[in-house]
């Protein structure tokens, strides 16, 4: 156990009815009862029974009241952090907050780091690494899918799969090292069917989580939608409806859009990420021609096309402009966007939409401008989303450094499996699953170092 | 006791580590009850002690967990509100906190106001209005001495002295009355000697927590400070450095300061409030005629008068001048900053001062731009505001809704002196001493009605 006792203000900055100030370590209770005048005479925090709430006043130094405070003990290792815990609700002045933590750090407590709680309670064995990488991800939810998923995590359905998978590994590798040691016998302790039968279900393990980063990635941080069109369209107009406010500037002047906007944006529990781009026309203008070329490359990191048209001015260069549009966005769902519908008749539309058959998507009839239709066109998003429902106890991986271990503990297995294949030495063998437990522990935190436990806990709020 | 169960998100608003929802009524628990699923089996938070936390899940209507979270149940009467209180810590997503509130509402709770809780604290008698009004001026404060005054008040200090004075009243009002029902008989129960010199006490009283506002006030919203001196002498670049950010706007044309700019600074634990004005010149632009009146107007308003001049450049209009803001500075702590000190000699300050001397106050000699001498300039301030220090148990007046109050009963017990001085009639007198009880005992909320809680919890945040 870290011997220094942290504290923080772990609420939301600024000014609220009441502010959460955490302590946490071997002096924590020790610490807040110098400072905390209770209400019941003749009363200890020392003695203060864990899990329970106790009213009175935080003094300093010249003994004079700071504020008068709820303060809840929460004793080792039953705490957040694993350590004994102390937690100051105190009135939301922002003045009062930095009063108390100045008081406590006046006892001896040390400003938190970010994420220091969070850390702490994975050093202490309250949780692993990505269960502890969770808790922020869960903090930083924004949409019911990356909740769900960030929820999941953090219960440990990830981590609990992972450790299997590594536990089963370790026995097999045990049994391959085991014949190292009796290497001139010629034995074999490890039966290589069954191994390989085992490498095989947990290399289709790994790549199954592996895939679900596709999905875990959308849902986390938004999926790409492109909206392209000709200059002109009204695709900045439809923008705006759809983030409904004034993101994007909206003007008559062709080309108006050099920089590629993107926004989030919540549709039915999905978060979509909204990619509005140049129009694409035969230019001279160089920046313009530079944001066309970005429009292409947005079109292939997009899952969903919105092609904006104009109803009432289909392009000359449609030709030129279906081909380049169709190149780019094989295999993702393209929805046909007609605008400024409220300027032709109903049957006009069907003549319309047959221009367009190579596109088998649907087709939404709209005028953003008047928000007609508008609706339609966010249920059609939400159908294109095609997204799995998250269920609680799913596994989806939503974490770079996650996906990225899982990718190198995938090649390791996949390098086992070679092996056995081919009848590698034991020894090499033994070096090959070690380096997928190696990854798979990686995840977990069973293999860590500062530097990457750095990385993970500086991107946490402080107070967490 | 109010039967509607009301709850809010009591913390500050925005994503934190963590987030406080309070829910406050008759069936508090039962509903937090129905929604926590507890970490420790057949467990029911209707059983749970006062003032302990359990560790569980708020589940949806579908049983799917939102989050996982920190119970704490309060009994009435042993609460903030006086009524049944669970305090539901959740992880700080903006997401999860509006899921939950939704889930709680969904049960039956109700959106609390702004200040409800602490109108019902209130209502329950936990508090009398003034104290609840501090609860509002605790969470606004933002110096040391806001702080103190608001705490002060929430302790009920001032409370306490103006139910002393009004119980003294009803005693002898009680007996004033009494005569009356014996009218005939020209009894006279309430010796009028005694009356006189209570009343004489009372008004000694209310005069002194009368005054008090002015120090109150300042101490709450700033005092206030006019920087005064031609165009061109560096007042905007003065008050930047003091703000230590780019709020007005600084440049070389004279006259760039045309509306009043305010902004509360806090030097030395104390609120200056500074008004950068105009500068004062003879000017025939009409708008910049009006900036310059009002630049008097502020003198007058304020209670210290930075004059800033230009070493390098006196005006050429000194006497006129000089004439004019003495005239409006009476009073007044003036304190004479020379600018632009870094361009002249060091012997040249003797003369400069010399040139100055009906002034008494303070000479400072500064250069805003090298930041040079302007800490020796907040010392000044610091001297020049000679507020009194508030000790804890110190009643200062700090709410304007008090100090009117005040008045009309100060006005109330004068006329009762005058009264007893003339020796009115009883029925008079007795209305009189009612008057000032009522307006005593609308300070404290012995005496309120709708409108003025509605205008005292309106002001509140939600969530408190």
């Amino acid at each position: 156990m870290n011997s220094t006792t942290i504290t923080a203000i772990s609420t939301a900055p600024g000014i609220g009815g009441i502010a959460v100030i955490r302590v946490s370590g071997t002096d924590a209770i020790q610490h807040c009862n110098t400072v905390f005048l209770p209400k019941k005479k003749s009363f200890s925090l020392l003695q203060q029974d864990a899990n329970t709430v106790s009213f009175g006043s935080i003094i300093n130094r010249k003994g004079e009241t700071v504020d008068e405070v709820l303060l809840t003990v929460f004793r080792n290792p039953h705490s957040f952090t694993g350590e004994d815990v102390v937690e100051i609700a105190c009135h939301g002045s922002v003045f009062i907050q930095q009063q108390i933590l100045q008081i406590l750090i006046e006892q001896g407590c040390i400003l938190a780091k970010p994420g220091e709680f969070t850390q702490r309670a994975f050093m202490n064995g309250k949780m692993d690494l990505s269960q502890a990488e969770a808790v922020a991800d869960l903090i930083a939810s924004t949409s019911a899918a990356s909740h769900s998923m960030a929820l999941n995590q953090m219960r440990g359905g990830f981590s609990s799969e992972l450790m299997k998978l590594r536990t089963q590994l370790l026995n097999f590798v045990s049994l391959v090292e085991l014949e190292l040691d009796f290497n001139e016998e010629d034995v074999e302790f490890a039966d290589r069917t069954q191994l390989k039968s085992l490498a095989t279900t947990i290399q289709q393990l790994i790549a199954k989580l592996k895939d679900s980063f596709n999905v875990g990635n959308a849902l986390k941080n938004g999926i790409p939608v492109a909206l392209v069109g000709e200059t002109n369209v009204g695709k900045s107009t439809l923008l705006n409806v759809l983030l409904n406010e004034e993101k994007a500037i909206v003007s008559d002047i062709h080309g108006t859009t050099r920089d590629v906007i993107e926004d989030l944006i919540n549709i039915g529990g999905i978060t979509f990420r909204f990619i509005d781009t140049a129009g694409i026309r035969d230019t001279k203008d160089k920046i313009e021609s530079m944001g066309i070329e970005r429009t292409y490359q947005k079109i292939e990191q997009a899952a969903i096309v919105l092609w904006i048209l104009d109803c009432t001015q289909l392009s000359e260069h449609m030709e030129w402009l279906t081909e380049r549009i169709e190149k780019r966005s094989l295999g993702k769902k393209v929805i046909l966007v007609f605008n400024k519908i409220d300027k032709i008749e109903i049957e006009e539309r069907e003549v319309l939409s047959q221009l367009f058959e190579p596109f088998e998507g649907d087709r939404i009839y709209i005028s953003a401008k008047n928000r007609l239709n508008t609706d339609e066109l966010e249920k059609a998003l939400v159908k294109a989303a095609q997204l799995p429902e998250i269920n609680p106890g799913d596994v989806v991986v939503s974490n770079v450094r996650h996906y990225e271990a899982l990718q190198n503990a995938h090649t390791a297995i996949c390098r086992v499996i070679d092996g056995l294949e081919s009848g590698i030495s034991g020894d090499f063998l033994s070096q090959d699953i070690r380096e997928c437990m190696h990854f798979l522990g990686e995840i977990t935190g069973q293999i860590s170092n500062d530097e990457i436990l750095g990385n993970i806990f500086g991107k946490f709020c402080i107070g967490k």
